[in-house]
């Protein structure tokens, strides 16, 4: 059984609260081992990485092994079918358009003081994708990281993938090869973060590392950061559904259990204001539970934390929305764009019933990578800007100076940097000599 | 003595790769201390906050107090000269107009499928700055920090100040009142970064915390990264200046020194094509020296980190820029902005000999904060972008799922994700039972 509220309950706050604070994932304590880890590639480069992947992956490798040729590549991509491969590209293709309207434009201007300002955007140099290897190795991920590096205009885009006992994911290399990556190394875990970030003899390091990956790739990537740039780090996901009466109850619940399927800790949550149609909805969960392939994680998941919240309209449903800041939110009501203007904070939005979550987990075009744990309050889903970087430019004429160095000076004075002061005060005493 | 290097030296590349990796700070390894603090604030709240301020700042406060009072403000900010208020007054005017330009736009599409598209930024509610006491307690940081949070529109800005034994700086109140900062408490450290990321009875929690720190606040900033989104972890300051003998070597010298006057660990480099020239900056810096108010700070950052590269031309002076990625980039050279055009990694760019860079602390425009130790390869410097977030869009017609929720499908159920591919087979089987 799901948690069922209702915002005219006595204790509706103090339920909701808790909810919001609730616990979903007990990440256990790696910090340590990781720090062993990336202290050994540090120090031994590919020995380490090639000891470590014969340790975690029972893969024994040569440093030449570790990246995967242009051959392996080919035949690995020749086991696809045609099918796969048509849905791949029209993924591709569509997350290509959606992202290169990300791209943002440089600006220079002259203001009157006489000051040229402006910045410029340039791509990160080089980047690395962690895939997770197994069941959680998405190609449609590969997709949503790599093509906005390419987009960007990343030069270098290298991708780790462990391949566990030496198994690998046709589609992961497919995906890689239409995104346009150019490196792919067969290793994972912390040692493949490490990897990324310091070098090897046969790895070249990166300047930006994003990507999915358990607890000791979330735990490297906390530890590399500074030394490279990294994406946030990922925690479970979930959906929150507002949805009114006019929906199908059955639509609602798949949907539900597209997020629940995932993990047992994934979150699924519906709000409506109609309590009938929210049991109408849990009542359809019970019944796809029974046949859902994934059936015991989804239903572990709804049980301990999926949710029923009926309010007393939809204003309200949208107010308790943006407290829950929610990864993925589906708007199933008669007026999903009007709804959609007063939600503040969500990683996605899918208007109407006719917009399904999973649209935009494959081919919908915007980016499945998106802020979980409430934390689309303060940050966004990955998108082109995260390889590219802001450049900014000033340009002084002599006038401008004049104008607006004295300023400076004092200020320089005031936070006792004489320095800056004086290396205003040097350029203004020649153009008083000047004048 | 700086380290004086030439391309033309057959040492070069290994002094030069010297260079690149030299360790410029030891921070101290607080993390365990402030993991105490933050359990510390998150169980006992005020109480703890008041006792760590204690003890810290040598404060004995009430909770009431830890608020700077509007009285306080106001007597505080009377005591600012008409001249600082004045140039105050000028750098947050011409910061505003700088940030204002920044503002993405919202967009929406639909596409030849019929899937209309899009994204919406949207403020962070609240956020936090840290600011820091003493020393380094540096009004134009405040303006920095606090102008791009309410140009992006942020509703509610506190600011953590310490005051050590009772002192607080009146420039730093008239910024935060300048920039239209809503709360200020006069706290620090640990305790003030913990206090504003999970809140006690007195200060709510925010969303956001910007600021630059000592070890302490840097390490919780770490910890509390997730929780709440933070902007960079600021190492210390640098200068990287690429100038012709064309220049009056003065200049170039008290540039130089206006990064090393920040900190021992501040780093200036100095790149021109012609060795006379560098010397001659060299001695001009020795003569400076002579007199700075802070000379033994810069002295002593520039016997230390002081670089000076003599290259074949501007060009493989460019190219050095870049492995550097420099936070502060000045190009006295003829053609500044063609130059220009030739960096990759810089946080800021200021043009020709009429830019110094201290221009760019106070008045420029640009933000100040930018991103220190070779971070410049994958980050950008603060903006309005640091307080908003992209919230996506997508919403399908019946005829854009129909053209493209197949492809969805497919690919969920090639990775297993049965739900995910039944939410879109549900809605297709009811287009096709109307077809």
């Amino acid at each position: 059984m799901p948690h069922f509220l209702s915002t005219t309950d006595a204790d509706f706050e103090t339920r909701f609260a808790a909810l919001l604070t609730m616990k979903r994932e007990d990440s256990p304590d790696v910090d340590e081992a990781v720090a062993g880890i990336i202290a050994d590639v540090r120090t031994r480069g590919d020995a380490a990485v090639l000891d470590l992947t014969a340790k975690f992956d029972r893969m024994e490798l040569t440093a030449e092994g570790l990246r995967f040729s242009e051959d392996e590549i080919d035949a690995l991509c020749a086991e696809v079918s045609n099918a796969e491969r048509e849905a791949l590209e029209l993924a591709a293709q569509r997350i290509r358009a959606y992202h290169v309207r990300q791209m943002p434009d440089n600006q220079m201007w002259t203001d009157p003081d006489g000051a040229t300002l402006g910045w410029r955007w340039t791509p990160v140099s080089a980047a690395g994708l962690y895939v997770p290897g197994g069941l959680a190795s998405y190609p449609s991920s590969v997709l949503m990281n790599a093509i906005p590096a390419k987009v960007a205009g990343v030069e270098r885009l290298a991708i780790t993938v462990p391949t566990p006992d030496g198994v690998a994911n046709p589609l992961v290399l497919l995906a890689a090869r239409i995104a346009g990556v150019d490196e792919i190394y067969r290793i994972g875990g912390a040692q493949a973060i490490a990897a990324l970030a310091y070098g090897t003899e046969t790895i070249a390091p990166v300047d930006k590392i994003t990507g999915p990956g358990n607890a000791f790739v979330a735990a490297a990537k906390r530890r590399v950061f500074g030394k490279v740039g990294i994406d946030m780090i990922a925690g479970p996901s979930e959906i929150l559904v507002i949805a009114d009466k006019h929906n199908d109850p059955d639509w609602i619940a798949v949907d539900l259990m597209s997020q629940a399927e995932h993990d047992e800790s994934a979150q699924s949550i519906l709000i409506t204001d109609d309590a009938e149609f929210g049991r109408a909805v849990a009542k359809a969960v019970e019944k796809r539970l029974e046949t859902l392939e994934r059936r015991t994680i989804a239903g572990k998941s709804w049980e301990d934390f999926g949710v029923v919240i009926t309010t007393r309209d939809l204003d309200e449903a949208a107010e308790l929305s943006d407290r829950f800041a929610p990864e993925h939110l589906e708007l199933c009501v008669e007026d999903p764009d009007a709804l959609s203007e007063k939600i503040r904070h969500a990683g996605a939005i899918f208007l109407g019933a006719w917009t399904p979550e999973a649209i935009g987990d494959y081919v919908g075009g915007p980016n499945h990578v998106l802020p979980t744990a409430r934390s689309a309050r303060f940050s966004s889903g990955l998108s082109v800007m995260d390889f590219l970087k802001r450049t900014t430019l000033a340009k002084m004429s002599p006038e401008a100076l004049k104008a607006i160095g004295p300023a400076a000076e004092r200020l320089a004075n005031s936070e006792s940097l004489e320095a800056h002061g004086l290396s205003v005060r040097a350029r203004l005493d020649r153009l008083n000599e000047g004048a």
